[in-house]
């Protein structure tokens, strides 16, 4: 099995003599994926249940299935126009949709549009990069004439002397609406957040390394469950190395640290990290030293300790810092403000390495969290020193919560 | 020649048939360097003059070397204590210490104390990691019995029952007052950033590509300006192929993003990035749409059009930003709090890429801004749209201003 976690995930293994591998995967995104274009990607809602669609509580609570599926129906449909407007004051151009919804009309700034015109000279279709430089672009630029042309095409010529068009395609999708913008959100670019409690025990996000290998829709599933829940647990993975680099290729590259692109965690002599002993370990999150670290990290458990012990713990920390902001603002202002500092300093099979990172504890966009190396450097005053102190601790009680804190035990 | 660029800074190739290969390394860090342990980092200041010393303007305006080099010495005397006094009330220790100076006392808090006792059950030396549990550690944890030891050591018996014994020297250089903290930080952290404008031309840091791959002292030295300049000059570079990689591989990791781990900037047809056409390059922030990029970009010069054209330019974005921000705080605000959206999508060297990544723009701890990767989608409503226009061509224009920009041609 191969459990993932991201930076705002905290977890823990209690390790006696069990084998790891860890691998360290860059922020995933799509490669050799050529099917999954925007489009495709969108269409893909009206094929499929929607990562089990309604029936999945959790994507059920963040947005409907339904609605979704309505809106992008509209994308195939002819799209045509009802009413077009030009507001030389407000410098907007309003279009009114020929729709069954009420007052389905978008606002379109002038700057904007002319900043997007999409002919050769203005936007190069292979790199899909704006080519026009922004100073050429002028703030205050007005149409001085509008035509709609056959096919859905609107066609603006400018001040500057440019003409520019566009279909009404893709005027629609790029509507400067709230509305609009809380469609896009979630399809487009990043997915809502669940922030999870011990309840996700009974219903892990699990997939199965073979489909993972072989099928592009359950890569996409996973990304998508990663994203949102920020771990995914793979059964049925062959419990032998080089699984973890080879899933890694599948979808991103590897990012080296000191540690190295792919390492053991095991029992050692003398270990360069507390990881590598036999003792408990608690919550944490790796490498808190790094600027720009992995967003994601894989864990392959290929032998497990038989007998007391082995169990791996994990928490959603940002979910336990929500909580905790809640219930304790003034703790939460304290564990965010605050400077802390980690280090790493030793060597590890052969590689020497000194990282001291200064960064910023407990803000919601990112997590640091690692008891054994914090640095014994505090560059705070007194009084601070003490009510960090009494907030991590209260921190960390909540995070150990077992309304919070889910614990199970890998097995290869 | 090589050129490097940290991510708050922009640059610009002008490239006409110019020939450069860039690697992405990560943030650097010592590797294979085992004689800079953090003692003898600090000692470096004693033998040898920092960066030029006094005489270089830049670091003469941040800190003074000799106030510095004064601390350091007293590292080296024996240290002994004057006065030790328990505020059972504010649970804290104070020691002044016997000085010359006037009233050198430094101030520990009982709970940090107990955290970072040294022995063997607390604390593994090897890897360097606080090994007692944070669960272990008691907030209100009080001395109850307090000695002066032979060889400069304090111990302490805790009412936890435990006993910890701490040298002077080490709780000397960690005391917990502002004036310690200032002096520790430029020192075992960061190093002060420079913001430069136009003027630095007459004086960029430079140094030679031979030194770097054989001297460890010009390499510091290097990783220094670095983090204080965001980008140094190299000379003397062989015009040939894996330069970039071994000097990287000195210092850090290369991290490979869908460009590869290097890659060619040169004219290529139907390019898959606007930096490997013909026509000018505005400035720019690279992969604005990684939540983790590179730390670091190396850009090397091995072939230079001849003729007009080939110059880059480079602008220290973080220092424009300030600006902006002191001239005209609302248009900062509005850069620093619109959401941008920056895409990636096509293909390079065989390799599918779809990147769309969302991000604040502006913050002066990261600076996103690439105006060929900017997405079409904007999902804001109209009036901030039209604002974030005008803040962004306010900011672009002051980039640009012969001020803060400068432009030279490099040199294979």
């Amino acid at each position: 099995k191969y459990l993932k976690s991201n930076s705002n995930m905290m977890f823990n293994k209690f390790l006696r003599k069990s084998l790891q591998i860890v691998c360290e995967g860059n922020k995933f995104f799509h490669q050799n994926c050529s099917t999954f274009t925007l489009t495709t990607f969108r269409k893909k809602f009206l094929a499929q249940k929607y990562l089990g669609g309604k029936e999945n509580r959790y994507f059920s609570n963040t947005f409907s299935a339904d609605r979704r599926r309505k809106s992008f129906e509209d994308f195939d449909r002819k799209i045509s126009l009802k009413n077009l407007s030009i507001n030389q004051k407000e410098k907007v151009l309003q279009i009114e949709w020929d729709s069954e919804r009420e007052n389905d009309h978008h606002l379109f700034p002038f700057v904007w549009l002319r900043d997007h015109c999409q002919c050769n000279q203005c936007f190069h279709p292979v790199s899909r990069s704006r080519t026009m430089l922004f100073d050429q672009l002028q703030l205050h630029v007005l149409p001085t004439h509008v035509e709609i042309a056959e096919n859905s095409v609107l066609k603006i010529t400018w001040s500057d002397g440019h003409c520019s068009q566009y279909t009404f395609q893709w005027l629609k999708e790029r509507g400067f609406t709230t509305k609009a913008n809380e469609l896009k959100r979630p399809t487009t670019y990043k997915l809502n957040k669940v922030y999870w409690g011990s309840e996700i025990l009974e219903n892990i996000p699990t997939v199965k390394f073979y489909d993972l290998m072989t099928d592009d829709c359950a890569l996409l599933t996973w990304l998508q469950q990663l994203e949102v829940f920020g771990f995914v647990l793979i059964s049925n993975a062959p419990a032998e190395y080089g699984q973890v680099r080879q899933l890694t290729e599948r979808v991103g590259f590897i990012k080296k640290t000191h540690y190295g692109a792919e390492f053991s965690v095991k029992a050692k002599p003398d270990p360069s990290n507390v990881a590598y002993s036999s003792g408990p370990l608690q919550l944490h999150t790796d490498l808190p030293y790094y600027e720009y670290k992995p967003g994601l990290q894989l864990i392959h458990c290929i032998v497990q300790f038989k007998g007391e012990g082995g169990e791996s713990q994990i928490a959603d920390a940002s979910h336990v810092a929500r909580e905790l902001k809640k219930n304790n603002p003034d703790m939460f202002k304290v564990l965010s403000e605050t400077l802390v500092d980690w280090c790493d300093v030793g060597s590890d099979e052969g590689r020497e390495f000194f990282k001291v990172f200064q960064n910023s504890n407990g803000e919601i966009k990112r997590i640091n969290y690692s008891h054994p190396q914090r640095d014994s450097f505090f560059n705070v005053d007194v009084k601070t020193a003490v009510k960090w102190y009494e907030a991590m601790k209260t921190y960390q009680d909540m995070l150990y919560d077992s309304k919070y804190c889910i614990q199970f035990k890998m097995t290869p």
